[in-house]
C-alpha cells in the first residue's frame, strides 16, 4: 500500500489532535506513518508559529499574517510532507492550506482567489488525498479553553467566518473531504475516518 | 514639496547605507524625511531578519525565504512606509522589492514574473519614485567584509547573478531607475542622486 496525505482541518479544540492520533495508531500496521502539523512542523516553521501566536508581537498585517503561514507551508512541504510522501509513507497533518484560506481568507477577508494562488505557490500545488473536516459551532468550541492566543482573540464573528469557509471549501471539493460533527463521539469519529481511508 | 518614495538598491558593501544618510541630510530643509531600510525596518521584520541571516537557522527552501522577505515587505509596507507617505514624508529606503527579485529571483533562480506578482501582493503594489542602484563586481564587494552571513556565504556565481538582476531590473524601468558605478567617491555618488531626486 503506498503512501496517501492526509490532513484533519477544523477550529481549535475540535479534537483534531486527538483523531490524528488514533488515525496514525489505526494506521501503523499498514503502512510507515508519519504524524506532522501546521503552522510549526519545521524547526523554522516552529519559530513562526510563535512568533504569529504570541500576543507580544502586536499587530500583523492581514498580508504579513498570510505570508508567513504561506513560508511554513513552504517550508514544511519542501523539508518535511513532499520527502515523506516520495518515500512512500502515510502523512498525517493536523492542519494544512485549508487552514490557512478558512483563517487569512474567510477569516481576514483577503481576496480568495488570491490566497489560492499563493498557497498554491508555497507548497508547489500539493493537494491532499483526503481532508477529515471536525466541523463544530465556535461559540462551542472557542469557549472550552481559559487562555485565548492571538488568534483565538480574535473574536467569535471571526471564527463563524472561519467556520463558514471551511464549510464552503469543502463544499466545493466533496471527493476529497470527509466532513464530521466535531461533537460526535471520538470513536464514532476515528471509526467514520478510518472507513473512509481504507 | 510633497513626499517622495526612494530606494537604493545593490549588492552588500557598496556603500548604500552611507548614501542613504547623506541624501536624508541634504533633504532634511526640503522636508520631513524617514530613513528605513528592509528586511527589519519593523519589529517583526527585525525578527524576520534574524531568523533569515542566522546561519543557525539551517536550510530554508527557495520559496520558504522568498515568501518570508515578502512578510517582510508586507509589514513594512503596511505599517510604516505607506503611512509615512501618506503624511507627505520623504521616505528614504535602504533596500526594497527588486532585493527581493534579485536575490531571490536572479540568485536563487526562482521564476521572475511569479515573484513578481508576490512582490506586488506583499506591497499591494507600492512602486519607488526613484531607485539608487549602486552597482559593483561582486567580487570587489564580498571581498570587503571577514565574516558572512548566510546570504553572503552563498558564493561569487550567485553575487553575480543577483548583480546581473539588479542591472535587468534597471534597464526594464529606467524612468525610475539611477545607476551609479559604487566604486565613484562618496562625494560624487552623493552629488548624483541629489541631482536626480531635485
Amino acid at each position: 500500500m503506498s503512501g496517501r496525505f492526509i490532513v484533519f482541518e477544523g477550529g481549535d479544540g475540535v479534537g483534531k489532535s486527538t483523531q490524528v492520533r488514533l488515525l496514525a495508531q489505526a494506521l501503523a500496521d499498514r503502512g510507515d506513518v508519519l504524524v506532522t502539523a501546521e503552522p510549526g512542523g519545521t524547526e523554522l516553521g516552529e519559530r513562526l508559529r510563535k512568533l504569529l501566536l504570541d500576543p507580544a508581537t502586536g499587530d500583523i498585517s492581514a498580508r504579513t499574517e498570510a505570508l508567513l503561514y504561506a513560508a511554513d507551508k513552504a517550508q514544511h512541504v519542501a523539508q518535511v510532507i513532499r520527502p515523506a510522501l516520495e518515500r512512500g509513507q502515510w502523512v498525517i497533518c493536523d492542519r494544512y492550506v485549508d487552514s490557512m484560506l478558512a483563517y487569512q481568507g474567510a477569516g481576514r477577508t483577503l481576496d480568495a482567489a488570491e490566497l489560492k494562488k499563493l498557497a498554491d505557490w508555497a507548497t508547489g500545488g500539493l493537494v491532499p488525498d483526503l481532508t477529515v473536516l471536525l466541523d463544530l459551532d465556535p461559540s462551542v468550541g472557542v469557549g472550552a479553553k481559559r487562555e485565548l492566543d492571538r488568534l483565538e482573540a480574535a473574536g467569535e464573528e471571526f471564527h463563524q467566518r472561519v467556520r463558514d469557509g471551511f464549510l464552503a471549501l469543502a463544499a466545493a471539493a466533496p471527493e476529497r473531504y470527509l466532513v464530521l460533527p466535531a461533537r460526535a463521539s471520538v470513536e464514532q469519529i476515528a471509526t467514520a475516518v478510518l472507513r473512509r481511508v481504507t
